[in-house]
């Protein structure tokens, strides 16, 4: 089985550091680089994808709100959908062009934060981030979560989309995470994670909170590296993934094929 | 002869107006598009970018130092040309991902306020500019003052550069820009400004404060349309120049022929 | 009767004008003055204070979500009450020096866009904004809508309140506004604003969307500035209000008393 | 010899964090608290308020250029004097009122990066600094470097001063740092930096890179604390001046006695 492993990373910004990117870059194959948008500034962007390309780590936008203080997880509501369509475009575009400046080009598109979660169930808003993507480069892949308004936009855009899933996040039976808020929301046991996903990769679907069991397709899983605890629970996964007998590869290279 | 009329346009931002960009876009024919660091926002590029395309005037991006509330007129010390660059390849990079997902492209680049002054006097810097403009199309034409740093660089650059000279700003012995503290440097008189043009077309030569001549080439001029007087004298301009036999054309129409 | 009129002010940003400050503070009796964080800067914050002072009208703090682009007019979710206090508390507090350096006192505080439309109706924030309010200046008023949450909120932790209806907004049947996205729900006749206002008051009512008529104290009415038909509809609604015997005075003069 | 020992704190923002203030303010005894303008945000100048009261550390305000992104490190230039002024109150009343909320009072001003670096050399700069604190209240002191224009500004304005030495930093013939961009100009050796330190105050002098004198009276010694590192140096340093003799106490206890 072939999976990708991506994370959200070039989540600095200017004077402050976010995470341990060099440590991530070294296990993941898929990278999600912030636009400047909840974080990241044209330096970082650069210094990531320098950093990504060295390790053959393929890249992606990580669009978000304009939300540094809120570092892109506070919902804003307001806005209309195809207006919120020209802020992807143009942070797509940012990170495209810097992209080809260092040789590379962006494989992939993923939401964050809270424009993802409202991207996940707001039809209109799905149509309005996949439009983007399009408009930018038609081969870029979408990621999504399985079952949710994103996968049916980008299918709809005729996009490539891959799906992910969370290590270190639990479901609702929506197939949506929980909240952030809720207690035991976030899984911090990396043997624990561990179990988690490998019992979901061979069951091929994902396992809610209720124990409801949601099939669905798996390309790529997320992990976060904003501390070490997360490096540590990354590193393990690949691990036990490898051992398991999954080929760790960058989703474009067999999503494409 | 065959001149173009170039405007900064598309400085409005969220709430804020800026401007009448309806009115310039029927008089100018390249618009240099603010990339929502000193001004702009994605929408706002948007909405200006499929203006001019309605009039058939060509756009360009507009990149600044990230400063809205200094409209990008304050010179911001300390960054290396090396950052700068990674910065204006991202705003170039938005804007011309707006642009392709309206069925346009960008035809050229024209930095803004202190960042355009202190490009056209530092080598490093303008090399910087120059590198970031042919990182992300080499088609691009970079827009300069003929004579100083910036036209040099981007002919290194192997870009194609559009000579301006402007309407209503008066020039000191360097080719530079008075400063628009000195009293006079701004030109408030639409038939002086007129003649004024004319004249240095007719001479192909800049004339100076103090009366000096100095001969350069004169693809384009810039004219500002930041209140209604501004509109009066763009307008006057282009009739001026037409009666005087001047084709009003973008710039890539003849300096690409 | 005595009345206030008050008014959003000070909505400029750097280069970018709002409005028509001028000849809003020639009519009103209370100027609501941006903070910084939906519009206004430290300078247009002292020069709105300045032209407020010259012409004895009564000076309050509006503060807002920190979103320039969003002009503080898009709900921010996911704050919590504790956390926006000290945010407005940060915004009172700026404006409280500014106007101290020019030998003004801040009146009242009232908050802006969907910082407001949320605290009306929600019982924490609305509490965790009259706490803020307390904490700068305990004698500072609080301007509110009438029956909502955060006129309880400024009444128990012992604030003045400043009762306000808008004359250019039409209300449901919460004594709320109706949202501006509805049809009709922005008034912009001035005489018919004008004869509702009157009857508002002759009625000691609010007459909602559907003919309800929710009885309450109306200390002032809000009128906006931002186009120069609203100035006309301001004048109109003064002279009309002095014409039917209302004496129109900043409400800390009479709300004091 | 009574002294103190202070340091920029306050600095996270959003969700970056910066430098271990938990432990610097088990160390100094006064805390520049960053004002939202080039770190810091109302939460964190909050919660690193509580910290210092906790511990009876002094707190001031930390004004800046308003500059997020530059860490307020970056020379922005172009703006007048005055108008500086209003940034600066502003930023000093922001956190008197969150000072204020937690039942403290700020006790000193001492601006930031760039912005400091050009009020120590440029009189009409210092004077808008000095005249802003004074605006606030005239009981706050100024921090300040012996020698140099802020000082004498201070004492026009009637403010009481402190005057600081570095720890880690050099200092040029004029008694200013030099450029952190010059080799040699950060010290980072703990024992070295102490030595000089007390050798300093012992010769009531500062040293310059050439070795030159210059008597000044020492108040306080800035102590940095964005790393691991630092705070060893900041501890060591403590203990060697309390080794010596010293008494280090918050500067308010003996300039105003």
């Amino acid at each position: 089985m072939k999976l990708d492993l991506n994370s959200d990373l070039g989540e600095s910004f200017g004077a402050w550091t976010m995470g341990n990117d060099e440590a991530m870059l070294d296990i993941v194959t898929s990278a999600n680089i912030a636009c400047g948008f909840h974080a990241g500034d044209p330096l970082v962007m650069h210094n990531t994808m320098v950093a990504a390309g060295q390790r053959g780590v393929s890249i992606g936008a990580h669009p978000s709100f304009l939300d540094l203080w809120g570092f892109g997880r506070r919902p804003i509501q307001g806005d209309r959908p195809e207006d919120i369509e020209k802020m992807v475009i143009y942070q797509i575009g940012a990170a495209a062009a810097l992209a080809q400046s260092v040789g590379l080009r962006l494989a992939h598109v993923k939401t964050h934060g809270s424009l993802g979660n409202m991207a996940m169930v707001d039809p209109d808003l799905a149509r309005a981030v996949a439009r983007a993507t399009r408009a930018v480069d038609r081969d870029l892949i979408l990621v999504v979560m399985p079952g949710l308004a994103l996968e049916k936009a980008g299918l709809a855009e005729g996009l490539l989309v891959a799906r992910e899933i969370y290590a270190d996040r639990t479901y609702d039976d929506d197939g949506n995470l929980t909240s952030r808020k809720k207690p035991g929301a976030v899984i911090e046991d990396a043997d624990f994670a561990t179990k988690r996903i490998l019992s979901m990769l061979d069951d091929g679907a994902i396992t809610t909170v209720t124990g409801k069991r949601l099939p669905v397709s798996i390309d790529t899983i997320c992990v976060h590296g904003d501390n070490a605890h997360a490096v540590a629970m990354a590193s393990s996964l690949r691990g036990a993934l490898e051992t398991a007998g999954c080929t760790i590869a960058p989703f474009p290279s067999f999503l494409r094929a």
